[in-house]
């Protein structure tokens, strides 16, 4: 192989470059500042009205005021654009950037509601940013993989036709790891996505440009995949909402993806967003266009009204939560057992009951989920990287600028026979069968008739890490290998006084111990908390009620200690 | 390996034959008797009143009339399993026969009945066969393995409970064949059934002990599996009503199968019957029971009474049917044509609309679920008879007896890998999103504003087949690979008149000009002809109430002709 790579990076970077309007570009903040969240509203770039248009975190209020034209769909997709635009600059998160595009549909838009006094849709004037897989008619779209630049997309992702369709302005593509099978953000083309809350920390991944980007308002929603996490780890760790729907709720095809074929463990796309009401307002709106007429591998369930009313929670009125405080392999740091408390105790003071939830199998999930993937993810990868001879990326850790990982070693090839393939999905079906057993027996112990209602849990054992070290996923995993939908939701920030390191406990396994050991609050300074909140399968729309539920609860808890 | 398979069998078929009331041994015809679709009525055994029972074909009726303690359900059980015994008798249906076991289940129900007046649930007292594949705690499964000879469950099948939490009686088990990969019906242990209304011809697989065992109304109702049509061909080639549910409709966990872990084709129970009330009232009684509480893989989706009333289908009023004439690949034998011919005269007359329908893809379609299967069948069925060394069936053609097949080839173990597997997987996507848009884009020729409604199919080129011959089962497999829930509805008989070889036509392919060589109207003599009807993915309720409109229509049309 040539050096061919690194040249076609080279021109992508500098196509990536030229589409960024130069009036846009702000001085950037030296390296050893490491909180650059004020920067946004700082810079001078947006006009009050921006920053005011942009800070508006309620996705129905922005609606309302494009849908009532107080907000042009032309100035709010600028202020989010020029945001984006600043956001980038700081943490390095978007991959296409797209203005005249962008401008030109938002035009159309305010046209159209100027001309017939309709909106397009229910997301009519939304700007709304990517993953770099969702394909966008004559972009390209790498997902962070040197032998797909030039990888112009001749039609949209059904998601994005969709998008469209509700009135949607899609207007930046956003980062990922090579090969989306990370949970932090690094590829070889467009390098590394960083923390906005303290970039000596990992933004997440594998959809960490959403969550970096989206973290600084630079967008108000966006769409992320999860195979494992990938949508809840960045939303973790900057502190915002988002769902991993069910298999099948979301229309992936059209995007791109790695380990295409693979059919047990499906990704799924879903909402990252700074509210809830962003998140609500996406699923709502996408189920609503019958995306099964366009996804042969969407469930045919419209967005579902009773659901989301609790009808089977008994209207939400007494709900009984569980809290997972570990999941009996690696016990959460500080922070994260806080934000737990927190919670449990906003929830009790609404009148909820909350109980503790018993992991069981979370070693066999985990590794039964990983087993699936490895059965062909390396040839997957070799297959894919065999045009370019671009590495296969082995780490995370921190490298400066772009270029060769740290590391040459590849993972082991050799896969698994189908076969092979067939025991291990066979050992993860019976899981879930006695998964499903666990929770349905739990009516016995809450009090309410039902079983438990939801179960509140980790997202991860720590909030984000520094580059390199998210190393642990099963909190997340497990879910994709059950089919749960979770939904993320922030509770608090690292705070050095509160979540000192704490004495020794028993630990759990190896993983614990050196969890526990390299805990330093310090390191995470600044860093958000969130929590996952997790339902049964293809209840969607009732974990989204919950979630509004114990966010309303933390919220009154934190105005009542005020 | 020793002998030891055949000790085995030797010692169950003793079993089985024990299992058998004495006084319900009948004089058996000869196998030159061919049709014994009369001998039920006629050997005696059965009491005018147990005719009358076992002869309501309409379950709304005999359920009615077990509500009401009209008819009591021992007298139902006693009455259905006479005629189960008979019909075992004539064409070797039945696995495990368990008399005493169903009879004191329908004692209890009438107890129940008797002392709060109400039944136990929607399917109170009525007799359901179940294939055997579906485990009842403390009986044998033997799927017609040898080896699985002597493995007693520990439990019910999800299904199971169920229906006893539905108030059924389950009552016997039904053959399959070896692997239940073939789509007749034949195994070392139990032998081969065949068709009642011609002994010389199959009965279908693999829930061909179903098809016969109801063909000779033994049952009012069975429990089938189609992973390629195994469902819907002994159904076709018995003349019987039949759905072929989507996937993740019917709870399959704790059911025993072939090919374990196989997820990208999952087989799905579904119901048998000689009414359409039959299939109705199985599946909205299953659905009604939130079966996803007890199968992580069942869709969170109760019966939709909306779709039944065809909300999406202009309430039913003017439906527009399209007809599959071929597949591209095989013309049907001239009474496929026959039965294809009358219903589009009936719907005609109904005032629908009729359009033909383009295949487009069987053959990739076919070839790529064939591909899925044999990327590690030959080993898992290896594994599976390992234990005692019983053969791997090879033909399904003609045997005198239970013994040696006429082939010791087995299928080639080689297999592929896991990621040569996904990406068979990836094009079988692709093939469903293709066919989506193909089925979306007739909204254009379709004059209801909707794309076609419903499609009418030939479910094989061939009424039943004598033994061995049939080959082609591309008519009802390439459905499982789109997951389209389709039903079976019987039309008519072979009349050898009427479906008198034709000229020879332009063959489409090899298979097409075999197919059409071998035909001769004698060798199907009696044989019930039948079709199937097809809707989208999770359209279950839809396709049931479009089934009841054709059903309607063929009636109508008939009772007009007289």
């Amino acid at each position: 192989m040539s050096q061919r790579w690194q040249d076609l990076v080279a021109d992508k970077r500098r196509r990536q470059q030229e589409s960024i309007p130069r009036e846009w570009l702000i001085p950037i903040p030296p390296d050893t500042v490491l909180d650059v969240t004020a920067v946004p509203e700082q810079c001078g770039l947006l006009t009050a009205r921006e920053v005011g248009i942009t800070n508006t975190v309620d996705i129905g209020v922005l609606l309302h005021k494009l849908a009532t034209a107080e907000w042009s769909a032309v100035e709010v997709t600028t202020a989010f654009y020029k945001r984006a635009i600043v956001a980038h600059q700081l943490v390095n998160c978007l991959t296409e950037i797209f203005v005249e595009r962008a401008l030109a549909r938002a035009k159309e838009l305010d046209e159209h509601l100027r001309t017939t006094g309709k909106v397009v849709g229910p997301l009519h004037g939304l700007p709304i940013s990517l993953k770099d897989q969702l394909c966008m008619e004559g972009l390209e779209t790498t997902m962070g993989y040197v032998s797909w630049i030039g990888k112009y997309a001749d039609k949209n992702a059904v998601l994005v036709d969709i998008l469209y369709e509700c009135g949607a302005v899609p207007f930046v593509r956003t980062n990922v790891p090579q090969t989306l099978m990370w949970p932090e953000t690094y590829n070889l083309i467009f390098g590394r996505t960083v923390n906005p809350a303290n970039r000596s920390l990992t933004c997440g991944g594998s959809s960490g440009g959403e969550g970096a980007l989206i973290h600084l308002k630079g967008s108000p929603l966006g769409v992320g995949s999860d195979i494992g996490g990938s949508i809840r780890i960045p939303a973790l760790f900057n502190g915002l909402y988002s769902l991993r729907p069910s298999y099948g709720r979301m229309p992936y095809e059209g995007a791109v993806n790695s380990m295409y074929g693979q059919d047990s463990i499906p990704s799924v796309l879903g909402p990252l967003s700074n509210s809830l009401s962003g998140v609500k307002t996406f699923v709502q709106a996408v189920l609503n266009q019958s995306p099964w007429n366009k996804d042969p591998l969407c469930v045919r369930k419209k967005w579902d009204d009773e659901a989301y009313a609790l009808s089977e929670h008994g209207g939400g009125k007494q709900l009984c939560f569980a809290i997972l405080w570990n999941d009996g392999i690696v016990v959460p740091h500080p922070p994260i057992i806080r934000a737990l408390e927190m919670t449990r105790d906003a929830l009790l003071a609404a009148g909820h009951k909350v109980i503790d939830w018993k992991p069981i199998r979370y070693l066999e999930l985990g590794n039964a989920i990983s087993a699936i993937w490895k059965a062909g993810a390396a040839e997957d990868y070799q297959v894919t990287t065999a045009s370019t001879g671009e590495p296969v990326i082995s780490t995370m850790s921190i490298l400066e600028g772009v270029g060769e990982p740290d590391s040459s070693v590849r993972p082991d090839p050799a896969g698994i026979s189908a076969y092979a393939l067939w025991q291990i999905q066979k050992a993860r079906a019976d899981l879930r069968k006695e998964y499903l057993d666990h929770w349905q027996k739990t009516a016995e112990v809450t009090g309410t008739g039902r079983p438990v209602d939801a179960i509140i849990s980790p997202g991860a054992p720590f909030v984000a890490t520094p580059h390199g070290r998210n190393n642990y996923t099963n909190y997340t995993k497990v879910l994709n290998a059950l089919d749960y939908p979770a939904a993320t939701f922030p509770v608090t920030k690292v705070n050095l006084d509160l979540d000192a390191k704490k004495p020794a406990h028993q630990f759990l396994s190896e993983t614990d111990e050196a969890t526990y050991n390299w805990y330093e609050p310090t390191l995470f300074q600044n860093a958000p908390v969130a929590l996952q909140i997790i339902g049964r399968t293809l209840e969607d729309e009732a974990v989204i009620a919950m979630a509004e539920i114990v966010d309303a609860a933390l919220k009154a808890k934190a105005k009542a200690a005020l």
